[in-house]
Parts: structure tokens; sequence; C-alpha cells
């Protein structure tokens, strides 16, 4: 066991989360590698401050070339805004360190192949933050399919929707503005991600993309809306199977719909994020009268799952897989090895992104 | 009140439904006309006849049309295989007969063209037997959408899934023949004409249509599917929203999943057959922290379920779907009025499966 | 197959469900005797005579006993007042006819041992009106129990609660006033008799019995309710098993609560009549990883679906829980045989009540 | 801000669960007080080095008063077997240090009278570990019935059900012996400060405990098990509510049945902790045919739980809870004032459980 020094870059939403997941995922895990919080980046020096002491860093500041650089930083976890993703990860790879990278890789396409190309010349642990598909039932659910418990899988239905945005008299702000912001490059991510892991590559696909709200209110009047409220997209996968992904940021009654239905030839699963701590199987054998969906709640039987609690049903929660990606970054470092998903993984998310997006222009099929 | 001689062609799944349906629905809605159990037309006599004894008609035949032309017979149940559907409406409402005719309304696009010109030609009550549409569920929820309860819808999904022919080894049978009785012809049709119903006309789509068990076996070794086991479509609605169907009959786990879920701007709407006694509503008001999908279990005050009972939560099931069709084609007989769904709405449900059909050959995004 | 005249006595709620079952019964079930509605008993001629114009019957009387005495009645339903249960009952026995009685089995114990006495002595069909024991789902239960599949029961929990009471500001009724109308007497039975019928007889119990609205409105001002609310009580039965049952017209937000689970050694199962068509399942076996309850949707591998419907997941109502019902009574009279559950097991409903209302007025457990 | 040395006493099963809650409750709630791992305690020297190890603690002990009279030690976690309970807890007392104990509190009533005592006369900051409470979704429900959301309730029914010992051929272990460690010792304390919480104290019971599997197997041959396998309890509470509770370790299915519902004269409440993120609510009001439950999911206008996600429906999990409960153990110790739930409540529970004992034994109803 010895103690690692991590630097995170942004404070917010997902720098706390991993600020939080560092903090624990030794006793948790008992992991090798012990996380340091040696110091925290933030937009000025008040704001990372704060941030390090209600965190519990060492240190702060207001430069992350400062954190990239500081020879006491010996892993780099990178929670900015997307489109600082980029410079900063060539910034961290060039200094000689492991990245763990907030989802999107990068703002764009071309930022995704940059940092992807970076990280494997450098042969530093690259890592993207798709935390969602670390529960125990996400997980198990990607055992169940590649041993075949459904036969051959002929259908994919994924959605990632939740209703943030559905308000229409909600100010604009800077979600509404750029398309790495909008639902494709914010929530498709992750069910992108989803699908390529459960199912595998996705050969072509046709999708529409909408703006629902074109407009939103500001103190200086209306904005226009430069990203999308909704999309979707038909595929076919490169093993046949048929597709469907959905993304959403207006879907009224969804809070966090990450959910995927998966039909195979001798079986089926479902999951739904809203409900993280169960996740349904069907299996065809057995009597007919007796078969049904069943609702397999997590527990020690599951992946990761056990050393959050030793009792099934007691739940794991959004916290938790992001501690599981902790420990998943911790093993890359100490074995000097990629851990899925590396930054390749989050460049075919990409890449499925910017085909959905030339698909809706052109009004066409597009094969990957 | 007065007696009506009823006349039903065809006496399998479908035949029975609508000969009980005659049978009951007096005493259910003590409906001014009161159906007389006249005849039944089956393939053979010896068929028609056992079904007669059964469902307690008065006659059987193995000619459909002494049926149409019996001076008896003042209205007509179309039960047979869809490839007999335009025969015998067109000899129905030349012998000047109203007639029900269950979906699809017949077995292509032009048939369906040519029945609803021989209905409104002749001026008789027309009706398509979409018996899932009528739930009290699923009344209410038009009911909801079109009074403006869930804002402006944006978003639609539907599916109609089922798994009977999900195993492989399944024999060959008649549904595995031709483009009527596949995925699209046969199972899309209830929730295309669901999806019109809840939104309105789809002005444009693209599709995606699959053979996934590509023979069967059968006593002389296997047999060639010719048609599709699952389909899909993205689709735009006349008024903007976006939409998605789906379609299988390969959908293993799946028993009755005619489900949709409609998103509006301020609440959100959620059914499954599979639970048909239940509707699931969303609405953006009150405090955001009781503010959740809310599961209405069917009761008196839902349309057309007091009839059956006065409890709410009591519960209707298939049976009742199609008693309230049988209420429905005898008010329609009664007012000399079509009652919705007529043969034009059918015929509008059969131009989007061709329009789907089509884009799947051409790769294209079809126009309606 | 022939024609059997059938008189029905109530053409209220439970009138009319009988009504429309005899009415479609031999249609769904192709039974040996065909009902034929012969004539409808209601207080008043003009009461009888519109409930006979609706429901399709030959004649009307408000004379119960010209019903029971007529020639051409061959079988009687009692749907009445539970007060006239007894009377009605004795004399149709006396008459030589079969009886079909609404639950419960008269207005007191001591009603119930009469009409028992009656019936067996007459060694005439005779027959109570619990309808819900008889969904495809709970009598799937029912052999799953009996069969082993759960193993040893260890535990049964069973409730039978609605709302229709719940608002403190609804005024008095019938419904409030006298034991046979409360809560014990209304809704007790149909859950009582499931427990008896899927675990076997009750040794002992204790029990609690509440009036929560000691007085609701009326127009001439406040009136005292006499009878109960909510009602509970623990027990064992005599395999051992520990049981609760709890019954209540106050349970806000419960709309058909005929729910139970039932724990076994080996297994689990779970009902809900607010989803009739669905049967929850656990079994101890296979992977631990993959056990959960499923969610079985009755089809046409459960008792008594098939007649209903060919489609599994297709659902059954609560009007064809009384067709069932019909078959069975047409069933007793047609091998002049008995058909559970008879007037003896109606009996046996009567007699945990009796106990339960004795337990509440001493304080202590009760032997039965 | 300032570091607190914390001891934990055990480090099993919620001796870890502690452990990982003081590394993370800083960086969740930004606490003032900033707990350092200090010491941990086991039973040898061995097992107190690994976990000292495995959670990251400072200094180990296999003598736990080593830890409670450790200067550097100013706050006691006791995650002991509860045998221990009662003299770990007044050596805290007497050496001057704040106790969070787990549940039950001690062994036996007697226990927990002289472990209040000894809080109370020391005036410490002292703390009994029901976690499952402070789940967002509970502390809501406790929110909505004082805040007279679903009126005055008149019903409660809450269990706590597992399978752990459902399998009769499990080996004997410590669960099978001894009262404390029984269904009502081990299991029934969540659920009965759960009802006291919620609806308030209990005036009387009647109850029914029991053994059904007597003995166990064990390499020495079958073992007697001493305490109870399920129970359960009728009890009317202080204010006039019908309660019910049941507790189980052999309840096949179940994995972590900590489950109420909560009936009001205008709304209920039900809750599941196999489903922790939700909350199910209904409410009489609007529409009746707009009424039903409605499934609440925990977001950040929920208490608790914006620190640990800022979306809603992202999910809390088992160890949220313990953080929680440590920031509640560190704002008594700030603020020097004892919070809910103290010694004293877990007394209160330790009497109810008396009192179903009593109960059972005497077969009477008791009076608390």
């Amino acid at each position: 066991m010895r103690s690692i020094g991590i630097g995170i870059i942004g404070g917010g939403y997902m720098g706390k989360a991993h600020s939080v997941a560092m903090a624990s995922v030794g006793a948790v895990f008992n992991t090798a590698l012990r996380p340091r919080l040696e110091m925290i980046a933030a937009t000025t020096p008040e704001s990372a401050e704060r941030y390090r002491a209600a965190y519990g860093f060492a240190r702060a500041t207001a430069e992350w070339r400062e954190l990239v650089n500081d020879t006491l930083i010996e892993a780099i976890v990178i929670a900015s805004p997307q489109e600082l993703h980029r410079e900063i990860a060539l910034a961290a790879f060039a200094a000689g360190k492991p990245v763990l990278c907030e989802k999107p890789l990068g703002a764009s396409l071309s930022d995704a192949i940059a940092m992807t190309e970076a990280a494997e010349k450098a042969r530093l642990p690259n890592m993207v933050g798709f935390n969602y598909i670390r529960t125990p039932a996400s997980q198990y659910a990607r055992h169940l399919i590649s041993s075949g418990a459904i036969g051959q899988v002929v259908w994919f239905r994924g959605e990632h929707t939740e209703d943030f945005d559905a308000d229409a008299t909600k100010p604009a702000a800077w979600r509404n503005q750029g398309m790495a912001n909008g639902t494709m490059g914010d929530l498709a991510p992750h069910m992108i991600n989803a699908a390529l892991a459960l199912i595998g590559p996705i050969a072509t696909l046709v999708s529409d993309i909408d703006t629902v709200h074109k407009t939103r209110p500001s103190v200086d009047g209306p904005v226009t809306v430069t990203n999308d409220d909704q999309a979707q997209f038909l595929c076919r996968f490169a093993n046949g199977a048929m597709g469907h992904l959905s993304f959403s940021r207006i879907a009224t009654g969804r809070k966090m719909g990450y959910a995927y239905e998966i039909t195979g030839t001798t079986g089926a699963i479902r999951f739904d994020q809203e409900d993280q701590n169960a996740l349904w199987l069907y299996k065809s054998e057995g009597p007919a009268a007796e078969r049904g969906f069943r609702k397999i709640l997590t527990g020690p039987d599951h992946p990761d799952y056990l050393p959050f609690c030793q009792g099934p049903g007691h739940g794991t929660g959004y916290q938790d897989q992001i501690i599981i990606e902790a420990r998943d970054f911790l093993t890359a470092i100490e074995t000097g090895k990629p851990v899925w998903p590396t930054f390749r993984d989050g460049l075919a998310v990409m890449q499925v992104i910017d085909a959905a997006h030339r698909s809706h222009a052109s009004k066409q099929w597009v094969t990957l």
C-alpha cells in the first residue's frame, strides 16, 4: 500500500463526486494505492480555495497548469468544462501523468482523436468517466450477455432521458449553447457507451435531432438555443442486432432515464437507472406457466457490490459508481495498463455521435 | 330496443371474441339494438357447425356469401384471414350491410383503398377492429392529451411487441408467409392506429425491417420465411412531435407489449397493455418534491368502465375491449353514422405501413 | 347441450354481473348447459322491469318467492342484500333448486349454519360467490402451493382494502349500519376464503377491529356508524404457518386491494388484484445472482384463461371472474355435485369472522 | 473546521461501514469537524491490524479499553457484537466521550436502560445507528406526515424481512443463538424505530413469535436454534392509529424488506427499502380520474440528498445512509447537543421489543 497524490481539475458537480470518491475508495476497496487529496484547481482562487476546504484537499489553484505540473501530483482527474478536456489531457500526458477524463472525451470528434492519440503515444493510463455502466446491475448485464444467458442479441433499445430543460420558461444557460452541451453531446455519450459495451460496434445508423424550445428567456430578452433538446437514431450493430437509441433533456417526468432493454433469442434484459439496484431478466426456460421477467436485486453476488455492503438489496448509489471508477483508475495506474473504458473507447462514442450529426444533416443512413 | 341479426365470418380467435361480445354487449351497455347470433361462417361445414354450437348461433355455413346475402343478417363482422377482407367487405356493402372488419383493413394498401371507397360510396356504417385503443386507460389517455393535460406533445414512443415467434425452432406456419402476416402487417396496425389517434398524422418516417429467423423447420425440411420478425421507424408527426414505433414477434419475454409513452411540455403519459388497467400520468405541477408518475387505476371515472363494474381497480380485460367495440358498431348502425375508427382510419394506418415498407426498400426518409 | 332457466334475485351491482355472466358463459366455455335469462327479481316492479329490459331477461318480478317457485326457473342466483340470503336460499332449496349465493353466506354465523344445513339436507348444488379467487393468477397460485413449488408455507399475509369510505364527509349509507355490512362483514370474506383455500384452516387468531369515522353526516344531522372501518388479525394456520389478515374500507389510495403474499421454505408468491393478470413468483433455485421475483403474466397456460383469449398477457377482467363462477355453477348442476366453494366453505369463512369478533370483544386469542 | 480523532470498535460489516463514512463525510457534507481515523479495535491483534490497513486508520488494538481511553480519541463508534454494547458505552461515557452505538441498544432492555441512564448522566452526545430511517425518502415521509400531507394517520404496516436464514440446511451460526440475535432482536429494531418516528408511541400490542427451523446442522450434528425466525404484532399507537409490524429472517425472496405503508385520512405513503430511492405518495386531491399513487424519485428537493448528487433520480445507497449518520453524530459533538435518535430513542425501541416478548409469553395484549 502506498499513497498517491491526486489532482482534480474542476470543483463542481463532477469535481466533488471525484473528490469524495478519492477520499473513500481506499477504505471501500482496500486498494494498493491510497489517494492523497493533493490539489484541486478551479476557475478562480476563491472558488478553488472553497473547494479545497470543503473536500479536504491540501492545496488549491486557479491555474490548472500548475496542478498538472506539480511534482506531488501523480494522477489527474479532469472534471472541467468539456471545451478544456483536450488541452488539459494533452498537458497531463506531456507531464507523464495518468488521466481520468470526464465524459465526453472533449468537445468534438477531433478533440477525441487528438486526446486518444496523445494517450496512446504517451503509453499512460487513460480512462473516460462513464460511471453509469459501473453499477453492479449493468456490469452483471454485460456478463449475462457475453456469457450467452439470453442467446443471440437481436434488439437493443437504450435511452438517456432527463427533464431538466423541459420547462420552456427556464432561462437560457451554458447548456443551451454549443453542440457539445446539447443532448447529443451531453447525455448521449453515456448510453452510446453502454450500447457499445453491451452489444458491440454500431455499423450503420439514421438519426433525427430536434430543438423543441428554440429560444429561452434571459434578462436581456430571448436567447436562441443553438443545440438540441432531443434526438434519436435507428441503428444496426455489426452483429446484425437492430437498435434504437434516444436522448432527451425535455423528457418530462424522467429524472435519470438511463435505461435499456435487450432482447436475445433465449432471454431478455431490462434496466432503468432510476431503480439502479434492480436488473430484470427473462429466460426462456422452465415451464411456460412459470416464465416471467424476474426482478433481481443486486447484492454480493454481483460485480463490485460486496465492498459496499454484505447484504443483498441494501443498494448502492450514484456516488458508489464514482468510487468504482476511482478503483479502476487506481488499478490502471498500479498495473500500468489501460482499464476499460479508455480514451479509445471514448473516441468510439464520439464517432457514433459524429455519425448521428452527419445523418441528421444529410437525411441519410450513415455507415461507421 | 330491437333485435338485430348478426353474421360473423370466421370462428377462430377473433370470431369467438366477436361472438362472445355480441352475446353480452346488450346486457353490459343496455344497447338499443340487441344482437341476435344469426349465422356464423367458417371454412368447412364441420367447423362452421362446431362454432355455431359452441358460440350459440342459430345457423352455420361454409359459404360466406350465403351469410352476406341472408335476409336475416343485418350486420356483418369480418374475422376471416385478411386476404379475404376485401372481397367480403365489398360484397357486404353491395348487399347494403354495415361491416365491422378486423384489422388490418385488407392485405395491402390497395385492398384498404378499395374497401374504403366501397364503404364511403355505400354510405354504410363501417368500422375497423382496433380493440386495444378501447381500454378505459387508452381512451382516457386520448382525453388527457386532447384536453391539454400534458401540454404540447413533443415525443411519442410506441411498440407492439410479443414473443410468439421468438423460438427459432418453432415450425413454419401461415404467419411466416406474406407481408400481410409479418410483424408490420399483423402487429403494427394496432400501434400505428394508436399513434394516429393519440398524436395525429405522421408526416415523415424512416424505417428498418428485419427477418431474424430466415428459415423455420417443417416436416418437409427448412422453409424460407418471407416476412418480417421485427421492424421500427423514426417519424415526425405533422404537429412536429418526434416519434418512434417498433414492432416485434420475437421480443422474448413480451406477451402483449402494446405500450406507449408520450411526453408533453407539461406532463407525460405511459401505458402498457400488459397492465391494461393502469395509466401512468406525470404532471409538472405542485411542489417539485411531490412530483412523480402516478399509477391511475381505471374505474368508473374513466370511459366505458362503469358498465363493467362499479368498483375502481377491479379491472376490465381483453374480451371487454371487444364488447366496447360491439357497442360502437351497434351505435353506428343505430344512428346510421360511421363511428371511429372507420375504414378511412384503417386506410390511414395502411398508408403508414406502406410508407415504412417503401422507406426500408429505398433506405430513405419518406414523406406521407 | 340444453337450455337451463336462470332466475336472478337482485339487479344491482352483483345482479348485473351475474346477468352478463349468464349471457356469455355458454359462448366462452362451450358449456353443456346454456343459460336462458328467464326471470329477474328486484325490490319494486319498476326496478325489476328496468333490470329485465336492460339485461335481457324474459320476465321480471318484485316478489322473489314468485321467481323461486316459477316452474321455468331451474337455478337461482342470490344477489340480494345479505339480510335476505338465508330466507331466499331456504326457499330455493325447498323448491328443489340449485343456488349460487353471493358472499357473505348470510348476515350472521347462524344464517350460514342454517343455509349450509339446508343445502346439504337438500343435496342440491350450492355455491358461494367468491369470485376473486377465480382469476387465472389465483387459481395458479393455489396450484403452485399445493404442488409444493414453494415448499412448506410458513407465512401468509392477506388484505382486502379499498377506500370507498375513506372520505369522512361522505354521507351515511346502508354500508355504515350493521356488522354484516362493515369491513369484517363485507370485505373480509373474500380474503378469508382465499386464506383458507391457499393455506388451509385457521387454528387460532387474535383480532383488532376499529371504527375510525364514528359518525357520518346525513340530511338529518350526524348519524352514528355502527360497524367497522378497518380490522386485522394475527393467526396461526392448522399447518403451523403464521398469518396476518387485514381489511379496510378507508385505505386511502387502495381501490381493489385484494392482495396476498405467501412465503414458503423454498419460494414465495405475491399477488395483488389491482394487477390481476400478474402473479409474482420467487423460487430458491438457480444461481443466487439470477434469483428474483418474476412477474408471470397470465395466459393460456393458466387455469381458465384460454377460453377468454389465446394470447398470453392480453388479460382477463372482473366480469370474467363471474363468468368462470357461472361455468362452475353450471357444472355443479350438470353433474349434480357441489363445486368449490360450497356453502360449507362459505360457512368456514363465517366461522373465522365470528372468531375475530369474539377475539376483539374478549381481547383474547380465540381457538377455532 | 477542525480535526477530530475517531475510534471505532469492531471492524466487520458495520465497522467497515462507519470507517468509510468517517473517511468521506467531510467531503460530502463540508462538516465543521473533520474525522481523523485514529484507531480501530477488533478481537485479535491480527484482525485489528488488517482492518486498520484496509480502512486507513492510524493505529489498531485488540483491547477496546485502550481505544476508549486513548487521549487522541475524541469520539467512539460501537460496532461490536451487541453483548458488548453496554460495557463499552459505559466506559466511553466514563471517559467523557461521545458515543454512536450500533443498534440494538444493548442485548436486553436492562442494557438499554443502563446505557441511557449513563448517557444522560454524562450529558454527552449519544446516538443509535438506525441508518435506514435516514434515506432521503424516509426523511421526507416523516416530513409529509408531520406536515399533515396525508391527514390523520389511521393505519401503519411495517416490516423488516430478509431471507438470509430461509434455507433450512444453512449451518447454525451465532445468529441462531440468543434472543438479541433473533429476528426480534436483530431486525425488529430498525422498523420499530421507524414506526415510532413516523407515527408516534405505541400504546398496546399483541404478538406472535415463531421459530420455524428448530434445529440447524453443524459439523457436530444438529444444533437447537434458541431464537426466533419470524415474529409479528398488532398494535395501537397512542394517537389511535392501528398498526401491524412483522419481521422475518426466513422471508424467501426478500433481501431488504424494510418496508412500510401508511394510511391517512387524506393520503397514503408507501416505501420499500429495496427501491430506496422512491417514495410512493397518494393524495386525495384533484379529479378522481387522475388520482393514483405517484412514484416520487428522491432528489435535491428531499432531505440530505443534494450533497450526494445534484441530479434527481441518480440515487443514494446503503453507504450514504451511514454517511448521513456520521454527519449527525459530528453535529451532536460540535453543538454538544444530542441528535435524534439518541439512546433514549433506542430505549423506546427496546421497550417495544420487551413488550412483544411478554405478550407472546402471556398470550395477552400488553400495555406499554
